[in-house]
């Protein structure tokens, strides 16, 4: 018969694949706000927000009260602890499409993204809608080979990031530095995105093989 | 007579003062070799930025077996907890600096920072070092007044902010689009840099009064 402790484990682990699950529509949301572009949308994410970060407020509260309350050891305490970081990673994410929304409001009814960069933001898009789906795929199967794999689709995401950065400078670029700036920010806030993916990957690797794959960031 | 327990919570509030004076003096390090430039001085904070990330995590990970081992309850929990997000804050303050030392690094022998804005960053770099030199006070003192006021410290950065921006966006700029992404990442740092302080300020506030100054962010 389960127990309540292992009951209070398995309400932690599903309330971070359901972080992850409003994470990857935040993301997906704020590329279309800030394409189409969507200033419903882009209100949209920004109050789904304080939702990601209530969440997570409320989950790792309930994660130390466990762990003070129940003085778990060795691979239960592990399992909370990465809870908590991975918590961290989610919330992150979750502030990189509240960056994205903020700016397609900001220059809405204009979009912020230039014609020759249509395709690359869609695509940068388009791989971190994957991550975020990969990256909750993780947190709920703990598959370690999944998670290895995250690292491939990451480097579709800095390949993108260095054409965006190519296409800035570029002699034919004619849109000036505030639309310059716009897309720095934004390519960032791409790339921090799938690097988080990249941390929730390894932390869960670690926490089932014991070690790392590669260096942390 | 002082108990065991007691000296644990000291010893973690030791480390947190030595790794906010560690990150105090990695971003004054990383603006000086960003304005002089100095190649020598970049390198120290990038590798100097490993010795916070261990500090960091050698913390989390004695805050957490305290948590697990003695079952604090209300307040001493409280405390380790906040520990443990004040830790998370000074390591992203860490990074800055190391995104800001790497950038000095790449453009060496060149510097990142062209003349008329010189000035900004190095007064953003001096308000950065008011900033992390108070919160380091801050989280020794546990003084809710110096908690408040560093969101003015805050303001003042966030005027040097603009005034950058300003100067990309002015017509007068000949620098060109390299530099403007240059300066427009250089900005975000120092800007994060300083929210990540307003950040431990309101969580020491919090800790002492049980009460929010304002938002959290």
């Amino acid at each position: 018969m389960r127990n309540a402790f292992q009951e209070e484990l398995d309400s932690i682990h599903d309330t971070l694949v359901k972080m992850g699950k409003l994470v990857e529509d935040s993301m997906s949301e704020a590329t279309k706000a800030l394409l189409q572009p969507n200033l419903e949308l882009a209100e949209k994410v920004i109050k789904n927000d304080d939702v990601i970060d209530d969440m997570q407020h409320e989950l790792d509260a309930r994660t130390m009260m466990i762990i003070a309350r129940q003085s778990p050891v060795a691979g239960d305490l592990r399992t909370l602890v990465t809870s908590l970081r991975m918590s961290a990673d989610l919330e992150r994410m979750g502030d990189m499409a509240h960056h994205i929304a903020k700016l397609a409001r900001m220059r809405y009814p204009a979009t912020a993204v230039p014609p020759e960069l249509l395709l690359t933001v869609q695509e940068m898009g388009r791989v971190a809608g994957k991550i975020a789906e990969k990256a909750t795929g993780i947190i709920k199967s703990r598959d370690t080979e999944d998670a290895k794999s995250l690292e491939k689709d990451d480097d579709e995401m800095d390949i993108l990031h260095r054409k965006l950065f190519a296409t800035l400078l570029d002699d034919k670029w004619t849109h000036g530095i505030e639309t310059a700036i716009d897309m720095t920010l934004i390519g960032r806030y791409y790339e921090r995105f799938a690097d988080h993916a990249v941390s929730i990957s390894r932390r869960v690797y670690f926490l089932v093989t014991g070690q790392y794959y590669s260096e942390e960031s």
